[in-house]
């Protein structure tokens, strides 16, 4: 008995099928900076379905970026997907088992670098985004695609570059999803709806060079170092919010650079990282860490500079657009996520002063190391993910 | 009228006149190790006034050093100066006055590297040893002076080697004066009689490295020592001795070397150096050091080395010898010195394994630094006491 033809010749529409999208995606070499490629492929399957294409570059702190805001429908509700194709470098191809770039899929699992961060992620919103349009668009409601190639850069000519140019057009995007890998271990395990705030400073202490046995004709910047150090890390910061951990801050480093025993040296410096939760703003914490180091020292006696590119805590308060995001995922894969705001930043921090913005995305397991690889599975089921959320989203806007 | 013709005519007999010896010496560029020059000019000058000559090398650690042991007299007591005619680099010739190695005296005021560190001491000595034998030797009693030309240096090849051959031979010394430069603002200041010990060390705290952002999966190692440190300084070690000041522990360097804030490091390491008092031995404060990290944390979670080459603290204790001295500086200089064992290490950590030793010589002030010299006025005072300290010492043996 012969397969009924229809089964062979009839391919799903282009730009439908997450796994061959994901294949295509990752078979471009689109380190960071240079993704203009990848950018233009999403662009050309996004065209070929409809969607109005804004593809723009920016190139205010570096060389050219690519950018696009694609969207599809006219009027409100607009649900954005949002996520970048940039990858961080490969490393040594030769550690891994199969090619970086060579979309290789094997024993339900396919890899590449930026399988799970987050070209699956991409190519899942797509396939759900162009399955559920081409299933009959809804009565109201437009979806939009956000996606950027500086992501795991600077990120200062990607995201927060569209969300310029969005808000000087007036355009509205009511709920936007991004598809980060925010599981740890299983798709399932997290959504996340914020993002502690990040501020790095330096701390700097200056004596006077001498002999370490005559102390007293010098002034060792050392121990008064140690002391403000151990000031900033005796007391806890907070114990925590209703969706936060408690607020943390790591020092880095501390560095002389003596290389001698008997000398008594001139400077000493140290670095720290603080994330900080919603109990702070980036001015109450800065003031949080002056106050304790001037609890130990005067003021005039120690340095403090706060480094650029400092990022607010921001949080999407659950709510009916959060209810749907988790209750799809837990339809899914039967697990009830977590709703987290921990780990690094993302572009949700841009892009939380246009609309409110949940994460989730694959399993993040593998991202950024040697081998990084989704099971097909999960990507198959994020795409069922996405097609829930869409079908949910639109039958019965949070709005 | 004319000069009596013998006031010209009869020069010094050679040695004797401490300026000229100095000059002398400071033309010779002994820059350590490489001091062979300047110790051969002491033994030719010592062996033309008839003292017995050991002029041997030693290259247990690096390049041959030149070490004298020379004697005049057959019976005790054996009263020896001590001393060394290597210096430390003149750094940039440019920045000096006179040149380093010119040997220039104006304005009362005699220039070069070691003009008081300390070829104007060995100088001083050598003028008074000769003036006082030539005036006729003492019926009981020998000279001796001990010249090396590795005290800048590592210390390896020098005194070290010049005590170990002493006491191989059994030549005894019954009293030992070095001539470093003792006083701080002028002469008669200071005698030292004793030093502390040295000891050093290095803190290693290891970790585990992680992103800042996820701290829950690193162990920052800067927190563990910033709270070691804090424990090895936050109490006095001691409030001093009869004879010395409190010990005292410098934190001289923190390393990590991490350029980034994002990343908490793996590894942090601190260096140490103790000064100690004889309230301590030097396993007594190993001991203390361990003690201390070890009250905050497990010995287990951190690793401890000390470096090679510490050394113990010593006093001579004041007495007749003392007394001595110090009296023949009172005599002269019209000022009661202080006795002290402040300051940083010199050979007679060394010395103190032969004999009682005290340290007296010229103002330290300039030493180690541009344009280095010594009032002439000084350098005649100092070779006044040292005579004065051989007419009494050998009038009134102190054995």
């Amino acid at each position: 008995m012969s397969m009924p033809p229809s089964v062979k010749s009839e391919p799903l529409p282009e730009g439908t099928d997450a796994v061959e999208l994901a294949r295509a995606l990752l078979k471009i070499p689109s380190v960071t900076p240079d993704s203009a490629e990848a950018v233009d492929f999403v662009a050309a399957v996004l065209a070929a379905a409809g969607f109005r294409i804004d593809r723009f570059s920016s190139a205010s702190a570096g060389p050219p970026i690519a950018n696009l805001y694609a969207q599809i429908g006219e009027s409100g509700p607009n649900l954005c997907f949002a996520g970048h194709v940039d990858v961080v470098p490969p490393g040594d191809p030769a550690l891994w088992t199969h090619g970086p770039f060579s979309g290789a899929c094997t024993d339900g699992l396919l890899f590449g670098r930026g399988a799970v961060d987050m070209k699956g992620g991409v190519a899942a919103a797509i396939a759900a985004a162009l399955q559920f349009w081409q299933a009959g668009p809804p009565a109201r409601g437009s979806i939009s695609f956000l996606v950027t190639g500086d992501e795991e850069g600077p990120a200062l000519d990607g995201t927060v570059k569209v969300v310029e140019r969005l808000k000087a057009q007036g355009t509205r995007i009511d709920h936007c999803v991004l598809g980060e890998p925010t599981n740890p271990g299983a798709l399932g395990d997290m959504v996340k709806i914020g993002r502690r705030g990040s501020l790095s400073g330096t701390v700097t202490v200056r004596g006077k060079q001498g002999h370490a046995a005559y102390p007293e004709l010098a002034d060792n910047p050392v121990p008064r170092l140690i002391r403000l150090l151990n000031g900033l890390i005796e007391a806890p910061l907070d114990h925590g919010s209703d969706h936060f951990p408690p607020s943390n801050l790591e020092i880095v480093s501390v560095d002389v650079g003596n290389p001698v025993f008997n000398v008594i040296p001139a400077e000493a410096r140290a670095k720290f990282n603080v994330r900080f939760n919603d109990r702070f703003s980036l001015p109450t914490m800065q003031a949080e860490i002056l106050r304790r180091l001037t609890a130990v020292a005067a003021p005039a006696s120690f340095d403090l500079a706060f480094q650029p590119g400092p990022s607010e805590s921001f949080v999407t308060a659950p709510g009916p657009f959060v209810d749907l995001v988790r209750g799809a995922v837990e339809t899914v894969t039967g697990r009830s996520p977590a709703l987290s705001t921990t780990g690094g930043t993302s572009d949700a921090r841009f892009i939380k002063d246009l609309c409110p913005v949940v994460e989730f995305g694959l399993v993040g397991r593998t991202m950024h190391g040697v081998n990084e690889a989704t099971a097909v599975d999960d990507l198959e089921r994020l795409t069922e993910i996405y097609r829930l959320i869409l079908d949910r989203y639109f039958a019965n806007p949070p709005v």
